[in-house]
């Protein structure tokens, strides 16, 4: 975080705890924008002073209008304006002037709408940022405190109703994803805190909204709907300190294929960053990031009724159900998940069987239909289960059980007795049923799944949110950008002459201007040696002949390096020559590569992946924000889908992983601190050998950032 | 299929059109397996004679009991069977002597239950076999004819009402996933024709039931869940019925992962084949398969009410969504599925401005809220997306609409009227919402689904299903085995020799017994060569150093010669040498690897892959059941992940992969006319060349049947 930047969520207070609210653009139509806020702060009961700000006066839904918010009886500590775009500028300006805290925009017209909206979006912006005041959107639905009926919205999602007050803090860039989360949520019968809709973002953004609920005391849990990140900084800060108070967050980040970025681009104005780095971000800032609303919502639910000790602490799941068939669907899809299913103990087995006698006792038990014949059966049997040692998830299918009136009675029977006497296991239901019966069963603090995937998916993802929240939170890089002798970008000598003086091995090479140093070089070096012409005008040495491998004696490096440099003279003419490298012949081991880029978000990103044309084309690479440590290093390269060809697999001796884990950790920290000068770095190939051989940077090459710029 | 094969389904249809039907172990306990049948055939009005079958007689159930099946007073053509396993044999023998057709053993306790259940099992096999009468299970939920009140079965699905009646056949192994999908079927206001559940399959299996369902008139669709294939031959006969009639066959295989396999064979005590082979198989047979019972509802739901006619015709689809968010969520999702997001018409894009004047007219439409606060300006808009001139489905997401009176009204008025207007274009609807208003659009004959990942995966799903329906049907492979000479397991040179013959193109190679002869050989084909030792006793040449590679004249050639027995002599000292194999050095192109295994059900299998070590580790192979056609051979190879690098990638030539489908087809033809005989092939690399320029095996490794019983 840096200094100059304003601490996230900053002055947020005042649109969830305004004392007064000016509606200004108030209509007496309800169905109109500036009607519906105006409507449900009276409907629902907001206890502070409400002032219709309208041109024409009078009274509107029965309250005193005013002409301007210069003219209301007291200040009002929030503004909500629904005027057009084009009057919203003069209307914000009367809101700074008159003191206010917090201003709502929710017209649309602006940074969306072409260059004339955008025009008056930085207008906002420039208000904003001269009078101190915060502004939510434009183009957004606003800002809502569910307990105190603070309503600055006006979302479809409360026409009937109001959602019941809890503990889910809702902050979404799209009005209408945020508003469909939020009614979702009220339908599983969970309480929201506040619901914040950012829109376009000209002043208050997502990492404000995280922050704002990381400070409210009222919220336990933070779902988040985001498109664009536009403050790295910011949104990290802002996650930390949902971190330091212990509040999970889960993000449902929209447009991660291609085809949803373009269309994220055309909607919101703004380049969505790349997918992967913004995933690498979400894992090391401790955030769960989910695939659909449903998992957002199913995975917010279940978080809110396991928090705090019920989350999963392993991967382990015990599976029951009534049928073979649904077992081995239940088995198929959490091991496709990446949870295990360990056997149940002996005693737990011979258990179930004395409670039900045809039950087949592996994992998943298949327990037949026998096990829900008889409440007691079934108490006996789930007693069994949650005594037994494992500390894993128990998971219960009862497919559509809860439509039969006789079912439903039953299990919620056993349910309730086992809920109360194994209070700190961790039970969990997939059934479909009345919405009623369901809720019975939520309300025990047992979460139901709908189906068998959206279990998997929950589990997998509550296990991942737990590790996650328990994970030492990661210090943010702070060191100064440092300068770099721009030789390095000359050629693959100097590049890795400044990786190597970073910590990372490279061959021990010689730059020589003439035959005879040539031989020179290769006798103290040891043959084979390669040759490879330095310049930094031929990019691509193979292709320009300016390779000579495998050079076995004198003679062989003589007629070498005279050949080499005719090719490049012929390939470049004018190309300037900084000599030729004599190098060691260096094989066996397998090829990787590593290399930095810039995100136009996040800065420097440091990739590493497996070398050759199959894993290229199959893009097997990992990213993180650099700089990255070795432990991250390692992680990176165990997550590729190749990794098994380092551990191992066919045969092959293990590489030594530890020694490309430090080459990236120095890779990362080097790119991390010439941030300034560095656009790109390629380390291609590197040569990972046997464990405890190292790795070896074989080639290498650095763009400056001005070049990148071209 | 083979001549003495029996047609799927014989018999079966006396399962649902019985005249008179005995319950045998009936019961006056409703809630008994021998209680309910009996409940149920009256309470829902069966229309024949019902005759409860049990030693004390007497009454049951208000009916007139029977000692045996023996004294009723009419011969029952159906009996249900609900007596304990060991006393299920002489019940059996029972129904057989007095000309029963069908018998429904309900009962389990038989190859589930350990080997004496299965001695029981395999009474009722040949007491099955002797008689000519179906039996279905043991062990299983029975059969259901709707329309006529035929419940031969105890399923819970029942218990509280019937389906309705109507198109969909349902078919399952599994009695509880059975159950549940006729529920949920029903749940979703469909009606169902029959449904069968086969359980142990002693006799009758799910090809049967495929093979009845397709024959039944009154069913249009047809629902599968599957566990075990035990018979090919029936399964593809089956399936082959149900395409000649139009029927569409949607199949949930269940256990598909190593885990979910490993639960399947506890469960049935059958092996569950190769998920990959019966893909391919089901894939070649116009089935669609899906991963859940959601899909396969979700799916069978949008068929029957979009065929004949309306099933996609083409991957494009337009997305309409009133949010930005919600409409990248669907694009991103669909793109996903493998649909494309064509851009409408310039005229489509300005007509829907006219209607909704903050529209975005991408692909998605972004039609804002505004799209639905009248319902002449959702009709407007509806009209103009569905008078595009595209083919493709058109999909529009209604979020949590339904759950407001006042969208509801507006959402159903214009749904209904372009219905009527456009009764021919595919409209389909993602939305959650009351069941009684989703079931209002699904009476249009939209189809409703409740998630975006459901509705991507249930439109591809219908796009893929239409296609298979219109796919030609393939022949059966007919010809008689042939036998091979046992040389060709001996060593690579005759391996090649065979595949030679067969049309498949490999080296000019020559086997030779002495260096002077070696020396001529490689003058005859040119240098460079190779030399391999040749030996049946030696698999692993290069393991041996029994292999020299790039040998460029003959002084090479003849130290070569020798090294290459001396390194085998030491490697195995006792081996059969068969001399020593001479082939060109050939280079370039891109190595691949095809082979053959055999399935345990299925036979012959073909499978094409990458080669290399990274093309392993990633199982990147496509399998299908030999024989396979050119064009089969080329859509394996198209499948491949890698396939970019043949097809071009990172500026490599283009491969021959026409070439490389040859020789696949041509080495699968192989194999099954050779299918007696020949349990392995390897085809171990293949060197590919670019465009025209053809595939030669590079080595080839052939192992017998009885070998690979060892």
């Amino acid at each position: 975080m840096s200094a100059s930047m304003p601490r996230p969520g900053l002055g947020l207070q005042h649109f969830f705890q305004a004392q007064g609210i000016a509606v200004i653009g108030a209509s007496d139509d309800v169905t109109k924008i500036g009607g519906r806020p105006v409507h449900m702060l009276i409907k629902y009961g907001y206890a502070g002073p409400i002032y219709p700000v309208n041109p024409k006066a009078g009274t509107i839904q029965g309250l005193t209008a005013y002409p301007s918010v210069r003219d209301t009886p007291t200040a009002p500590q929030l503004a909500i304006l629904a005027v057009p775009a084009a009057a919203t500028p003069a209307a914000l300006r009367d809101c700074a002037a008159r003191g206010v805290k917090a201003a709502i925009v929710l017209s649309s017209g602006f940074v969306e709408a072409g260059p004339e909206g955008a025009a008056l979006q930085a207008e906002l912006v420039q208000i904003a940022h001269a009078s101190g005041m915060r502004v939510l959107g434009p183009n957004c639905l606003g800002a809502v405190n569910v307990a105190d009926r603070l309503i600055g919205s006006f979302s479809i999602a409360l026409e009937e109703n109001m959602p019941p007050a809890g503990q889910v803090g809702i902050v979404s860039q799209s009005g209408n994803v945020g508003s469909h989360t939020m009614q979702s949520v009220a339908r599983r019968g969970m309480g929201v805190s506040r619901f914040i809709a950012t829109g376009n973002e000209a002043d208050v953004d997502v990492a404000d909204g995280i922050a704002a609920l990381a400070e409210d005391p009222a919220t336990r849990i933070i779902l988040c709907c985001m498109e664009t990140c536009r403050h790295a900084g910011k949104l990290i800060a802002a996650l930390r300190m949902a971190r330091e108070q212990g509040k999970p967050v889960i993000v449902l980040k929209i447009g991660s294929t291609e085809k949803g970025q373009a269309a994220a681009a055309s909607h919101t104005g703004a380049l969505t960053g790349s997918d992967a780095v913004i995933d690498a971000v979400f894992r090391r800032h401790g955030v769960l990031r989910v695939r659909s609303v449903e998992a957002l919502i199913d995975i917010g639910h279940a978080a809110s009724l396991l928090m705090p000790n019920r989350l999963p602490r392993t991967d382990a799941v015990t599976l029951v159900a009534a049928s073979g068939g649904f077992g081995i669907m239940m088995a198929d899809a959490m091991s496709e998940a990446g949870l295990t299913l360990p056997a149940l103990a002996a005693h737990t087995q011979q258990r179930i069987r004395e409670a039900v006698p045809t039950a087949s006792t592996g994992n998943p038990v298949d327990a037949s239909a026998q096990m829900s014949s008889r409440p007691d059966i079934l108490h006996k049997m789930l007693t069994a289960l949650l005594d037994d040692p494992a500390e894993g998830a128990l998971i219960l299918f009862m497919s559509l059980s809860l439509y039969s009136t006789r079912l439903r009675g039953i299990y919620l029977q056993a349910l309730a007795q086992v809920r109360a006497s194994h209070p700190d296991r961790l039970l969990m239901i997939i059934s479909q049923g009345p919405a009623d019966a369901v809720e019975q069963i939520t309300a025990l603090g047992i979460p139901v799944f709908a189906s068998i995937d959206a279990a998997a998916t929950g589990v997998a993802g509550l296990l991942r949110l737990n590790q996650r929240l328990g994970a030492a939170i990661p210090r943010d890089a702070e060191s100064a950008a440092q300068g770099i002798d721009a030789a390095v970008f000359r050629n693959e000598f100097e590049a890795k002459r400044a990786l190597a003086r970073a910590g990372i091995d490279v061959p021990h090479e010689v730059i020589v201007h003439d035959a005879a140093a040539a031989v020179s070089a290769a006798e103290a070096i040891g043959y084979p040696v390669v040759l490879k012409i330095a310049s930094e005008d031929i990019a691509h040495k193979t292709e320009a002949g300016g390779v000579a491998l495998n050079l076995a004696d004198a003679p062989s490096v003589r007629s070498a390096y005279a050949r080499v440099l005719d090719n490049a003279a012929r390939y470049a003419p004018d190309a300037r020559i900084d000599g030729v490298l004599v190098a060691p012949m260096l094989r066996g081991g397998t090829e990787m590569i590593a290399g930095v880029s810039q995100d136009p978000v996040f800065g420097p990103v440091v990739m590493v992946g497996m070398g050759g044309i199959y894993a290229e084309v199959l893009k097997d690479v990992a990213v993180q924000t650099a700089p990255v440590s070795e432990q991250e290093a390692l992680a990176m390269i165990r997550s590729l889908k190749m990794f098994a060809i380092l551990d191992g697999a066919r045969g092959q001796p293990k590489a030594d992983i530890e020694a490309a884990a430090r080459t990236v950790a120095r890779l990362s920290e080097f790119a991390y601190q010439h941030r300034d000068d560095i656009a790109e770095i390629d380390m291609n190939p590197i040569l990972l050998r046997a464990q405890g051989q190292g790795a070896v940077v074989l080639d290498a090459l650095m763009i400056p950032r001005a070049a990148a710029v071209l």
